[in-house]
């Protein structure tokens, strides 16, 4: 404690006229010779002063002595609110600031004084001999928050959105002013009927627009779209994901279940309905003891000859749908159960059954149950139904795949039940086209969020003189949310290829872009959970408010890596995939075709483990795609070899194959990660290759740099077990890693900006 | 498909009693001569059987000719609906399940029949013969969820409780009996006032128990016990965490601060009826603009000598306080800000200043403004506060560490006014010894729920003739849930030992304890916010449900990295914290401390990354907890000296400290992360060797081992580039952490039963 405080209250209005310039002259902590000796002789002219005023100023402008640390933050407080009230005004200058205060703390009938033009000459005199008025204006001393000051970018950001938007330009310009629209505000609702009713509301609406019917035929009211089906979807994604939900339920699994399970006479009879919402149902698959076990549900779908009827029967409570979307609202609902004929099981079939009247009553033999409140989806009715020997028409099974004729004859166009089985869960595929880029978006929104808070907020700095640091600025923050937003930006090129080839699919590729579709639907959905739990993090305590979306982004797209196919099943499945399409691209050959695979990846070791380039550090070297795609490729070559190996290896000792595949778990969910990260790589370099537009391709090729080091900086490990790298390589990723974030963090404004989310849909007040 | 189905339907009650013993002689898809010649000679004497029956059987018993996998999964279903309806019952044998079918398929006139002896005789001899009676009974078939089940260990569950209870067992017992209170039951109140006042009532009810005073002196109440106190809020992590939240808010924030920033003058005034909840109060420190930097608070305290009053001010709308608990119920508050006195600023100080009075109605010059829905937490009543100009009586300032005597002249027992500020802030350890354990306590209860439901969730098998996998028999799901058990322990034994550290600290620990304490709280949060996520996935969609409780640890706990110092913050005040402790021990020596350090790094070099070493993939080398130890040392060590190098060179090129520090902040915050890592290390190795009960000891060693080798191999990147171990070594440890998990799979229904997580307080309907 200094013996003879300075005392800031009894400060002259003169003295105080004066502060901002003073603050600044000592902003750096050093006071000059020729700073010392302009404030003293300026001073010493200044009218205004008081013999006392400039015997105080006299003791500050003592280079030796700087101003202590509790006068200067004090000063700070002083100034800074001073700042804060003229924000609104056009006033710029130090002087400004000076006068302002003056003005303030003068007596009334002296405040004149203060308007005087003299005085203001004299102040301004001052400003100009220290060399203030160009470099510091109280604004730059405190910046207040200025909107769209971060998006400054080397590229032309509607090109981006171009880019990204691909061939759905259109449907999603249509779905941004759409749902925009003050009916689709955000409103808080708790109560989940509320919500649930809320949600109904909106999903009607959609369907009145048309969009609900997008992938029907045309004469159901579609357009036969299945892309823009999609689209849609993912732009529902940016808004409430329980809507995005709900659509997709009626719409696709139920709506969807009609189109691919069922023939010419249902088509005629429900998809007009179910397009238009006037007929609600939902997709009764999962049963409480059988969610991704689907060939082990035990509902039974029984045919009685002599009514030429159907009957559904849950055998046992835990054989009961369970999670049923739309139950509480629907009238109608696709069953998937055990078909037995005549004491036959056919294996699962869906039908149609019926279970509410026109008046929203339960029929007979049927039983609903509430799930109640949720993680998230608060909005989206989810229910449990069981069926006590529920009679529905022969008609109304859902007969593309099987069917029981008028003399209870059973048929199907595929012979092999398992086959039978796998092209019926193949309907499923579309909403693993669908869901993981409904969960991208809402990734995005959080990415945006928290890119936007980072770029104006501030906390810490070097000193009590200078502003505090923008969030974005530390590295750590950097390292949190940049190589996320590239993964996104990835992660877009790899879905928009994924979606292609879903709506072009031909009969010969449905199993490609099955492994495809499972393998990206985890891959993205992990993601977007990772990624809005770092981003509400990263936004502290204002991301935990509700009103800053994260609450809801995080606990509605919770489910999306359980939904759809648990994700660690379904990564079991790509996995498996693979090994499939290696045995058959092996089947020729037998053993010379492994033979021969052994060779092509002794010869990449040759290659690409040579001494020198397994420690290159290059820059140049570390930038190529083709390095990265190399390690890409060598590293999923590499799982699905040594795992096909470990399991030849336990089948050879005795093993069952399924116990071989248990053993070997872990690993193939490893490959699996391996083949999305190569897939989504090869995508967007193809995209960087493709782009025309010099700026755009710069940023891109950036981003896609660093999504390809980050990943394998993530496999580090891995690599150096693998002898693929040296500890001097991948030093040198991590660092180049760290000056890609830095690099990109300047444009990080831009880059979220280019997702093209309306204000309306992202309304979080601190990314305003 | 087949052109001659089987048909089931039209089975005699005969055929239909054999069902069982022909479903388990098939099961394994291969029937043996002698099964073949057994079931044909006795069928064939069974009186009950046509001439029908017995053809059709020997068409099943053709040993080429298997039944059809639609047919066997008909039985299946048929056997385990009539088995799981018997489950209640004493039956436990083949004969009884066919009998039952037999009885219920036939005519009302006939079930006679089948509850004859003689007919059971039959049945049991063919029984006998097949050898089936000791193999298989129709429960091993179709095993029922039996509660306890799983709870075979080897070891005394309550020892490992009492173990884990510490010296802190009877307030445990207590906080375990008093939560299991009909009166703490779960609720679902959607609505956030509803919530808050439910959360309001149980706290007092707490406080009614003496549990809110207990780390106050006796004269007011209390016990003078911070561990009881910190332990009471240890276990309302396992009950409701916006009630822990509201209970420390209360007592460890609001009544912490008049216990150690007050003087007796407060502590007669306030401490007695803070303790027994009739003076509510909050903690106002956090501003909107200012949060981790609270040293920038804007809040003005400015001393009003000709009143012998204080001033409290909000300079600006941003200066506000934010998130304060028990804002809207509480009618006093501790105000942080900069104290002002004649002129002369302070640095911040608190103050204790009333809002509303005794009606609950605010008192002039204040504003109070709900912070609305959170992500969770929504029990508790955050708000905003502004002050206005609000005189408060000399009396109020907290003086523990500054006072303002009536002659308005500032004094204070710390002469250096930054060391002052850290002192004060140091009230704030309190909360950082305990939050972690609150959330430790809710990953705990993630743990248990997924891990019980794990045991009997059961989903895909080897064949339809066998039950499906349980869960936790899947590697994958091992890999998920098995090392964060024994993190969870880790942590235990770490979080203890910070309990008493804190608890019976000296004034030369204070530095030392807030080192520890930092890194523990980050190290502990981070961990319950991703081993909640991870365990919710584990339990697919039951887990997306509210009734099992991942919604609610999930979304309240997610604060937990952010409050109470935001966990990136706080690494980095760990890593200083160990530079500055670093350069204290060289201190006496200079350089040649360094030298001294280097010298030692060498060594360790030269005995641990010997060629031998770096390969070493002995097992009894690779459970070595001296092994583990020195990986972590080194890992620690290394960081610690890098970023000392990197830090000095920075500064040495001319960089500013806060510029050096910020450059190399991901490298701190490592460094912070291996410390924490290896402390725990420490205790949970001490906590093994200082066992006494073999038994315990043993389990514990393997968990220790887990979290050590689950660690190591976490940062195998950094262990492979540091040279200290090569991928023979890396990959051997992960085979053996696969190892460790499926050997503790065995007892993780014990260990997570050792918790001793009451039933009412779990309370998910997966964990019964």
């Amino acid at each position: 404690m200094s013996k003879n405080p300075p005392k800031f209250q009894a400060y002259s209005p003169g003295i105080q006229s004066l502060l901002p310039m003073l603050y600044v002259a000592w902003a750096d902590r050093v006071l000059s010779p020729s700073e010392v000796q302009l404030l003293e002789s300026k001073m010493s002219k200044l009218t205004f002063l008081t013999e006392k005023d400039k015997s105080l100023l006299k003791s500050w402008c003592n280079p030796s002595r700087p101003p202590s640390r509790e006068l200067f933050q004090h000063w700070r407080i002083v100034l800074k609110n001073a700042a804060t009230k003229m924000l609104s005004e056009k006033r710029e200058s130090l002087v400004d600031l000076g006068l302002e205060i003056a003005k303030k703390s003068s007596r009334e009938e002296n405040g004149q004084y203060w308007s005087n033009p003299e005085t203001r000459e004299a102040l301004e005199e001052l400003e100009i001999s220290l060399g203030l008025i160009h470099i510091k204006t109280y604004e730059e001393l405190f910046p207040p928050n200025r909107q769209n000051e971060f998006i400054a970018s080397s590229f032309e950001i509607e090109k981006m959105t171009q880019l990204l938007d691909d061939d759905f330009g259109e449907i999603r310009r249509r779905m941004r002013v759409l749902l925009s629209d003050p009916i689709f505000k955000y409103k808080t609702l708790r109560d989940k009927k509320d919500y649930r009713n809320r949600i109904l509301e909106w999903c009607t609406h959609l369907a009145k627009q048309g969009l609900g019917a997008l992938s029907y035929p045309k004469e159901y009211g579609g357009e036969d779209d299945m892309g823009k089906y999609a689209t849609v979807f993912e732009m529902l994604g940016y808004h409430d994901l329980s809507l995005a939900v709900k659509f997709g339920v009626q719409f696709g699994l139920y709506g969807g279940s009609i189109l691919f399970l069922g023939t010419k006479r249902h088509h005629n009879k429900y998809l007009k309905d179910t397009g238009s919402a006037d007929l609600l149902g939902c997709f009764a698959m999962t049963e409480t003891g059988h969610g991704s076990n689907v060939r082990g549900l035990e509902t039974t779908i029984t045919y009685k000859p002599e009514n030429q009827e159907f009957v559904i029967n849950t055998p046992h409570e835990k054989a009961g749908k369970e999670y049923i979307g739309n139950a509480l609202h629907g009238r109608i609902a696709t069953v998937f159960g055990q078909l037995i004929v005549d004491g036959e099981n056919h294996g699962v079939h869906a039908i149609l059954v019926p279970y509410r009247n026109e008046n929203g009553n339960l029929l007979e033999g049927i039983r609903v149950e509430d799930c109640g409140y949720k993680v998230g989806l608060n909005g989206v009715d989810n229910g449990r139904l069981w069926f006590d020997e529920v009679c529905v028409p022969r008609e109304n099974l859902l007969n593309r795949f099987g069917e029981v004729d008028e003399n209870g004859i059973y048929s199907s166009p595929i012979q092999s039940p398992s086959k039978r089985f796998f092209t019926m869960l193949g309907t499923l595929v579309g909403g693993r086209v669908c869901v993981p880029s409904a969960g991208l978006s809402a990734a995005k929104s959080g990415l945006a969020i928290a890119i936007k808070y980072a770029l104006k907020r501030r906390q810490f700095g070097p000193s009590f003189t200078e502003p505090e640091t923008v969030l974005l600025d530390y590295p750590s923050h950097q390292r949190r949310l940049i190589p996320r937003l590239a993964k996104a930006y990835a992660l877009d090129f790899g879905l928009t290829y994924l979606r292609k080839r879903y709506v072009n699919r031909i009969e010969e590729d449905i199993r490609e872009i099955e492994t495809l579709a499972a393998a990206l639907k985890s891959y993205a959905t992990w993601f977007t959970t990772e990624t809005l739990q770092e981003c509400r993090e990263a936004c502290g305590g204002k991301g935990y408010l509700s009103e800053n979306r994260f609450a809801d982004l995080k606990a509605d797209s919770d489910i999306f890596t359980t939904f759809e196919g648990d994700n660690t099943v379904l990564m079991q499945l790509v996995a498996k995939g693979l090994l499939t399409k290696m045995k058959e691209e092996f089947h020729d050959e037998g053993t010379r075709g492994v033979l021969r695979f052994l060779a092509n990846r002794a010869f990449t070791s040759v290659a690409e483990k040579n001494p020198i380039t397994i420690r290159n550090t290059d820059r140049d070297h570390l930038l190529d795609s083709e390095f990265h795609l190399n390690a890409f490729d060598f590293r999923e070559d590499q799982l699905l070899y040594s795992v096909s190996q470990r399991l030849r290896g336990h089948i050879k000792n005795g093993k069952r194959s399924y116990d071989a595949f248990l053993v070997c778990q872990t690993h193939l969910i490893a490959l699996a990660e391996a083949y999305a990260e190569r897939i989504i790589l090869e995508k967007f370099i193809d995209a960087v290759e493709e782009c025309e537009d010099i700026n755009l391709k710069t940023i891109l090729k950036k981003l896609c740099d660093l999504y390809a080091l980050s990943t394998i900086e993530t496999h580090k490990g891995w690599y150096l077990e693998a002898n693929y790298m040296e500890g001097v390589k991948t030093k040198a990723i991590r660092r180049l890693v760290d000056k890609l974030c830095k690099n990109i963090r300047q444009e990080a404004g831009a880059l979220v900006e280019a997702f093209a989310i309306p204000d309306e849909l992202l309304s979080a007040p601190i990314a305003t």
